[in-house]
């Protein structure tokens, strides 16, 4: 089995090789330029805000369905241990263990591979056990803090939560930056809003998993005219799951992180931000959403801001 | 052995139990109001972020000086998997094992207690195996923007990097603020520098580990005065190590978290910042800092960002 | 809640403390006697070995019902890495995390605790986050290899597997043991069968962990009056679960391994060990299961093995 | 760089593929027969058993030259934790993070590959970051135990311990087969020791690491045309290292476990065993040395216990 015909040509149309150097790792990240910092920074008015991030614990989203993406493993390994002797000052310490992916995170570039190949047109191998991703890994993402736009789908459409069949279209897009009322511009961080997340928030982990609301594979085009710097959202499999056209797979990751080299953010808590994005009217904020730089790594917890 | 009358003293001076109820498990984080966060925004001027967590890697700054603080391990359990089928997009997957306070990190309000109590006198013994911190766990500290100052003692003594015997005073810090050339207020967070970050990034883990300059026993009445939300430096330690009083292990830890209620940051990588701040004159900006929202963690890995 | 006086009238009986001393760490095991393991050698009659224990994998047995009691996470760290350069000898390693009570296991004396005591009256409180068990942890309890005994439960009642709330009494024990041809003995590890096992072969998880069949609180006076040094079963839970009287929670794991000191196992699959002893009508072999030594481990993954 | 004529021509002589068929995934594990188990049996004359697993911590012989083979990390997710109320039953339940080559272990068949190739002639890339080696896992080798042969070769050289630089020969092997008074036959299980371990013992990790005494490239057609089951050691590399020949690195890896399939085992601690046999002037015991069944493992801890 290969990527259908249908794939290339969207492929070809929203490639960024070379765009930016053929050395380059960071993708679409470079379209956060300082300028663009500077101009997100203007847009906090009341100071209040909102973090995205789940909270870190065993009972979190992930539910076996993808082999190895485990739950974080809180554990201790000191408890108010007096390590300098009785009635000193103690101290706790924990560990934890956790698939990078399991919970709010940051695909890096290299999270996909397809025809063998990762962004900027390297070979997949040169990601490895040893070691992670070679080019690419997420620790080459440093600093994403941009102006942060929410497309808010679903209160566009009037719902609660899309349908789990539901595919998010560029025109779900134009309606939802309608309501936001400010147009996505290059180097924008767009956060799009399914819903999804309530079904995770109400206790029913399998809804929430599987089947998904999602990106549509038309939607790569839409976020390429437009030069975002990164899209996250509220599902665990970003694009619609099951996929839209039959056998083929996951070619929204292929098409963000292979051929446009733009990250993708799963399982983000869009909920509270929609309630005040909705009361005050404004869809635009400042957005800090840095990952944790693990070397080579293919993607990464991340613990976003947004600041309004 | 019990603590001294000497911490006792201090401690009574700087105690924050009950100020913001009793209910009370963010501490000096209360401190950073809305309208700081707004008016931290507008600090932003060339809009120029600079990353201060040091790469997530088993080479990491930990030595084995503290048991089971253990370094990133970083694995694959997926590399180019064709989940599909073959021809298919492709996966790349990894987990991570590590020490909550490894790297660069954030405690917890609850990763020191004495005499029996963590901040706001609750007792040491809500902290588990089983959940870790009942109370004051890290993922009851979100939403750490604020306003960032460089305290750039280092800089401001002229040295690269301060002696392992030297404890950084008040009149250090107030040094440092006049090279800032602002003065430091309520809900400020502020990054002390010695420079001995300098000795890791140079490959020598042992001296930095072991002794190490760091914040002074005199200093938490001085951030206490300013009604500082939280201080963070380059060191292993955060404060001197060993200590300047002997056998009184870890004053400063306890005086910080337990009675003032206010998060410590330790291994940030401040050299870039520095040179950036001396470069442009100005040592104030907006800082991102959002931990890892861990259920019951008594401290987390974070990726601050400062944006001048 | 206290325990009842049921329980307490029992632990008396079965009070082991100070019989091997009062520094004794080993309990029951201290009954394997050279001689004993001298005897045990000659019950080896064809050579045959059955292996005991569960594939490591992340399929495991737990789902999620014991909190922190994770599947083993197997992850790689080198995959064929050419280490030394291009064409030379390539190395594969991985590493996992798991609960060391997760797969096949044995406890430590240590597991539980009540009334705030351990094994030899020592104080619960000798167990620490910060190092495990002080005393009686599993790396004290090496060299088990002794007679095995297979008290085939579930065939001696001609059921394949005992029902739900079926629990194990002295009188199945003596069903079995007639069965067996063989009387148990100081120093013997007993084997029982419930057949539970067969619902995780079978693919059904949350049956086989809930509800169990198990020994009833009766037993330990039984194998307190034999002198057992181990016993292990089929199951998840070793003791009936829920438990036969209410509100009175690991009875069994109480009196076995805090009162008498005794090492018990779980998870064992008894399955092809049952065909092989039925088959040859002889329930008494040579058994190996020593566990890994975690220094302070209050449990272990062991890998035991019955040789006929 | 390739391999040497000299390693293919050893490797001709001793290779083992298709010997036990085509499909065979367990090697010279074959070689122990019922009978040869039934005869180990015979040799167990006082019942004296020998622990030979070093103790399970995070202060093991790994020192990180060897990168992600990490020392286990032990730590606590319940401590007496009385899950069921106050007063009731309280458990206490522990987790580990460990590398499976990290302490006394076999390497499975997969631990290495050399131009292209694992045993039997299966492709190397058979193993994969997602579900480890598909054939020749560690799980594929149970039933562990034979005959266990102690070679003394520290003792027979009438040295405490080899040095560095020693590489073990034939000629070794012979002279403490001589001082051993068995010949090593088909179906033994052999345990080479060098006294290395000692260095360990004394506190002296980085003598241990390297250099180290071990297993010369001569070796593995002495023990092929003895037919022998499995080898272990004292070591950490098992074999010479640096090794004796210039940029041929790990050529008895190569040669034992792909050309042989024969399992190897290191870290193993035989300084007690040592004492026992020359006390008693025997050196063949029964060993039970069964790998914890990791699917896919390329490599296992191990507890074996020798019973003399």
């Amino acid at each position: 089995m290969t990527l259908p015909p249908e794939f290339h040509d969207i492929a070809k149309r929203v490639n960024n090789w070379g765009r930016w150097g053929e050395d380059d790792e960071r993708g679409t990240l470079n379209l956060i330029t300082d300028a663009i910092v500077r101009d997100a920074a203007t847009t906090v008015r009341t100071g209040h805000r909102v973090p995205l991030a789940l909270p870190l614990q065993q009972d979190g989203v992930q539910t076996g369905m993808i082999p190895g993406r485990v739950n974080p493993l809180h554990t201790m390994v000191a408890l108010n241990h007096e390590m300098f002797g009785p009635g000193t000052v103690a101290t706790s310490d924990d560990a934890v263990t956790m698939g990078l992916q399991a919970a709010t995170h940051w695909d890096a570039l290299t999270h996909v591979s397809h025809s063998g190949r990762i962004y900027n047109g390297r070979p997949a191998d040169t990601i490895t056990a040893h070691g992670g991703a070679a080019f690419s890994g997420i620790d080459k993402s440093r600093g994403i803090v941009s102006r942060g736009v929410l497309l808010d789908v679903a209160r566009a459409r009037g719902e609660e939560v899309l349908a789990g069949g539901h595919a998010v279209t560029p025109d779900d897009l134009a309606a939802a930056e309608e309501l936001a009322g400010t147009r996505v511009r290059a180097g924008d961080i767009v956060l799009v809003r399914t819903g999804q997340m309530r079904r995770y928030l109400a206790g029913d982990k399998q809804a929430y998993a599987f089947p998904s609301p999602g990106l549509s594979v038309r939607t790569p085009e839409w976020f390429h005219a437009r030069d975002v710097a990164a899209v996250a959202n509220d599902t665990l499999t970003f694009e619609i799951f099951p996929p839209e056209i039959e056998n083929l797979w996951l070619p929204v990751h292929a098409l963000d992180l292979v051929e446009m080299g733009m990250l993708q953010g799963q399982n983000w808590n869009l909920e509270e931000l929609s309630e005040a994005c909705a009361e005050e009217s404004r869809y635009a904020f400042l957005l800090a959403a840095d990952p944790e730089p693990f070397v080579g790594g293919t993607g990464t917890p991340v613990a976003p801001v947004a600041v309004l």
